[in-house]
């Protein structure tokens, strides 16, 4: 029967104990996609060499490794770790642009949050940097992808 | 013709300069959708009186309400503003957990930002705390719903 | 009757809006008393002209002032506020170092929190320096010694 | 006799080397008492099955979990460490709340600065959130109970 | 006769009380150069259309732009505040990368420190990105160029 | 030929990989200086025996040591680490004030940037303090001048 790992028997919120947990490799990728509207894909085509993309996407992928970083700070009950690595790929498809965060650490708790914060903090960024263009801009299908290491791996199907 | 106020004339980015606009009041609402598997859907539904939906949307509450604070230090170019008010309803529709957040500041620059970062952490809170009993739950939807003050007002269709 | 100014009708826990109060000077300060065994007193009056009470207490000082301006990051329902001033006394007084924090803004709330904390986070800095001569410190009696602007000043009686 | 760690002989203050220590398992509980007036303890007491209590606590223990995980920037000196766990309970008593905060790590330094800030901060919390209802509330006896690991154990006498 | 204002007659560290002073416009740029070897000044100009300058450079001002914003966590004794604009200008001239930093807020308080600690961020960030090529990189000549608002403006001799 | 190890092919910005490298010991020295003029160097030999150079060097140590802590919420593309130990040394010379700070940690990456932040901020808070008397105050020569472990030593010709 399903259980929430952070509730006590009293309903209580609290940290889940990793201490006794060993540490190894854990590995996590989640996926964001922002959907913009055909004015603001345009703008990311606009067939100058230095394209538009260049920057606006800069701009996501650090907000995303930074807010990924930041992670136990964000979510109350998340333990601290260090991130050993967290790359990000950003494709424009039409009108998606599609964010995929990959992280990475070794320890005893997975990354599966830092990476889901860093795809949803890459496309808010993405959506800052737009939203005087189109409002209606909508992020939607933030997921994991994918999670290695810790009790079982994980592929989404 | 579309353009990214957060890039000059060579395409490098920056912050908006809101130096001579004037404060007045401006609110926003934005919404997140989680989507959960039928077993987290009934631990939300235990028939116990003291819900386990009160301390995780507690939870939720709190993850969104203070990440909307930070949300200069997590989106890149965005301006620092003090929130007035941050709410928060959290309502289970079937396997859907619908989150909205409006915010509300007076300032020289709008709280959208505030609302969207508050909506997506509030949601990725409630993920944290269901992903042992689903990895599959899908992040959807997140939009602003409706913005008032500053040049114009916006309501979504 | 006694009502929580943070909880709705559904007890779901809030920030309180203050968007239409209108922006006052409030003053507040607070107090935080470290009991600490013969060995730390005396390591406070160690005859040196340089006594080593300037480094711990001017890190005290430091410590509390910095996480006084951390406020709204911390007190996870806090309004964010500039501070316009907080100033520390701190004075050994035989086994009892007195802390006093008080703290001034021009807003639309209180700054009781900011005080608080900056008293509590002042005390727990010079625990931090001291613990290894005293396990056995206490903090006693953070407390609230007055408040004025907003709606009613306070004197603690 | 008494030496304080943190400053050099020239009495300047500064981060202790823990570079040659062993990372072992430590443990540190530290608890908080915050005592109300009648009218908040009722308030807490009020007879509804869902009981103010859950969203006041719950709040509380997220104040604290989350300060307890920054203490390294909050105590200018302690050095960073990842919490293992980060339990807190928290117990109505007459007009007494008394609150536990328990820390674990594995590491080259002790945990009792993170479980100091956890039950102060959780203190704070709850008298946030019940300050307009009582504005003489004192957070009594804050203070280290236990830890383990590292040099010595140590049990509050 | 010289005096410091963040000391107290008893030479006690503290912020400064600024809440009598009233909010006007302020202003402040500040500088600082990168001093690189000739592969990394190469490395800059590498012919390609979309260069390397485009990512570094663009990373050193989000790495200053958001340190800027985060200037009171920063500076011990210095005060919050709202940035209405924080501009960069990065110009490579040789082996010498010139960073200026300008700041904008409206306020009782300049902001000098807010454009020093941004250009000096942005120098860091290049200093990272460049450091495996060059380990004798130098940061050198980070100075205020001018000051507008507050009780007197200041330009750089 | 050189290459940026923070941009990939597509010269995207983004962490480096450091999964699979060994955690050792590392250290680091960095330098700052900071130019004041007659009026300021005098302040600080003041011929009374507390001198103003306690609390302000005490006060650029600990924004110093705090800002070190901080470093990967400061570099936008640096690991988190936890130091080990973080020492400052600041001597008067003549009118330069010379700060510099050493770094431990024992783990997968260096810690050139926390020594390279602390001594920055270090000379960044003597600046605020000084900035009053002297606006003309300039900080020179930030540089490394020693690092160890890792794949290779440095030390500063």
């Amino acid at each position: 029967m399903a259980q929430f790992t952070h509730l006590d028997d009293q309903n209580q919120p609290g940290m889940v104990d990793i201490s006794t947990k060993s540490a190894t490799q854990r590995t996590a990728t989640a996926q964001a996609i922002v959907r913009v509207n055909e004015s603001v894909a345009a703008a990311f085509q606009d067939g100058e060499i230095q394209s538009k993309k260049g920057p606006v996407f800069h701009t996501a992928v650090l907000g995303g490794t930074m807010a990924a970083k930041k992670t136990p700070d964000l979510i109350p009950l998340c333990h601290g770790l260090h991130l050993e690595d967290c790359d990000f790929e950003i494709q424009l498809d039409g009108q998606e642009i599609v964010i995929t965060c990959t992280t990475v650490t070794t320890g005893k708790t997975g990354v599966e949050m830092e990476a889901m914060v860093g795809a949803s903090q890459a496309a808010l960024t993405i959506y800052d940097m737009c939203k005087s263009m189109d409002k209606g801009i909508v992020i939607q299908e933030v997921k994991l992808l994918k999670k290695t290491g810790g009790k079982s791996d994980f592929i989404a199907s």
